[in-house]
């Protein structure tokens, strides 16, 4: 099967997600903003924009190296097909982590651990379902545009493992402080936006 | 009509629709999240985490299943244009019975049964606008890119009716049991994940 | 400018108000559905699924005449480009009409007529831009494909003007009864399932 | 990296935009449209058309520019495609500022102020953004398909700087009056329609 469709259709999936995560930037109402305390209440809801900032730039990342990935598939099986849409699953659903996250992040208590747990939780299917795409692809190579160096490939994959590893951390990290969990997300992020797959970065030279 | 519009269309409904889905799967908010039990709250809601699930299963296995079946066509006529929007008018509506099913698979007495019954007909409604496009598309050969092999259509065509009577049988389920019925759809998708169209079966040679 | 952007853009914004509207299907909560009362008050609630019939059958339609009329269009210029913002302005609005003829559909006295006069008026900005956009593209023969015959662009015309006659007259109906003015709209859709563009059906031969 | 995929996801990303400002259109209810007052309740939610109708035009306008712009792209590199990812940031926020203003707009006092200055900070944010976007594509001839004038370059850029002083004036502005920085941003959105970017003009001659 062509790989255009699925890209189309994923393409459709995470623009789709990235921008739904604005309904959740609540306009505050009613008693909260009596006497002039708009500004006040906006600047209460920090969280919203925090998580929001955050997952947008989850989602963006994720999509740059969908793309990276796909440019070397010449054509998908049902595997491929299906870990696909397994990625999709995750990333379809991250606006919902986000919302709580927003919601109880700066909640007293075992509430902001358990929101956070559930981010970092998520963060982990979406590296987990990732790096099964990429087996899926690489496991053979008629799938492929040209001949994928197995060295390359398994850099790559220690890659994976390792990204997957420090988001199973940040669900330790989840228990003990639930702001420094989600600031560890945007870290992760940033670091992804300069550090991208090499895959990527040997079709650039 | 050239098919790409359509089908760019139909890619785009279909991702929508997917993506939908995450509105519902809603936060817990104030009373019900005193005293540390966000997680037990979470937990409260894990119908709607089924519902999600096995909705996005079935608008991902449906939208496969669209992609094989338009990989055959060469051009669409009034009359397929039409038995597509009819299932997409289908799929675009699968957020409502999950919502409708998630809020009172729980619930007690026939409230449950007959959210089940509208998640259940649903399906039906889906499984005959699949059929009648099939049947669109394949009543006019000028309109597929290869002649198609009669045995295979109709053999296409039963696996359809037997489809569509497992549908109905559910709807009867749903008044039995209404979480039984959301069990019987998601092992229904799972089965289609591994046994697909012929058509697909067969191109993909 | 090249018509395959503008035509995705569009076609993205046709699928996402068309999938949209099933946000508009409340789930009945509460005190409404104790007692097993679900399936009464799914049944109370017939206006907002028929209003959701007849604005996804009317954003259907809008959706094949536009690919109809760019099927035509081999460049666009900037007043095009406006006239069919204009378009998409009405399309991604039509979900409010919706809700708020669904919600008050069968209220008594005025409530009812302004809410169908509400959609009889989108309706008729629907028919109004599409009128508009039509002219934009058949003012300048260098923006289409072919020749188009003086004659029949002309007859398109009337078609539209005549629609647009109807639509206004819809308005006057809004005052008379809400439920027959709905009725009228999906009549009016279901006609021009039947009785598209002349320019289609030409290309059609 | 090829543009094509850039352009599809952003496309997506600005009809969302674009197509989620309905959902904040809202129905009136309850108490408000006791004794056939629905044509005074809707009368009264003018701010929310007012601010609909705006950022309408706004992210229409941006869309067209984005447009130009990339038929001139070649190849985007990662610069380039996090620009884009910073102004896509912007574009998919604005449904949030619009929902702000809309409540606010006739609020007295302080509150009023506070959203028209939130909806000029976006403003100024997105016109910023499409200005890095504008530097890294012209920053290197490589990503371009022909040579790129020099002269008219910095011309775009100097246009670029007097939009972003004029988005920073009304942020002033916004703590004057509420309504006149609205109106000032709808005045602006016009002149942009029939003020576009000199590259898009080459292009079209």
């Amino acid at each position: 099967m062509n790989p255009q469709r699925v890209e189309a259709f994923s393409d459709g999936v995470f623009a789709i997600a990235i921008t739904l995560l604005v309904l959740d930037l609540a306009v505050p109402t009613g008693s909260e903003t009596e006497h002039d305390r708009l500004a006040a209440a906006l600047g209460h809801e920090w969280p919203s924009y925090f998580a929001y900032l955050v997952s947008f730039l989850v989602i963006g990342i994720i999509w740059v190296n969908h793309h990276a990935v796909f440019s070397n598939v010449r054509r998908v099986d049902r595997l491929v097909m299906f870990a696909n849409l397994a990625l999709l699953l995750v990333v379809s659903a991250i606006p919902f982590p986000t919302r709580l996250l927003a919601q109880y992040l700066t909640a007293n208590g075992a509430n902001s651990h358990t929101a956070a747990a559930v981010y970092s939780g998520t963060m982990l299917a979406m590296g987990s379902s990732f790096s099964l795409l990429w087996l899926a692809i690489t496991r053979d190579a008629g799938l492929l545009h040209e001949h994928l160096d197995p060295a390359g490939s398994r850099a790559a994959l220690r890659r994976f493992g390792v990204g997957n590893i420090v988001y199973a951390i940040t669900i330790g990290l989840a228990f003990v402080n639930a702001i420094a969990t989600l600031a560890v997300h945007a870290v992760i992020a940033l670091y992804y936006c300069f550090n991208q797959l090499p895959l990527a970065r040997r079709r650039a030279r």
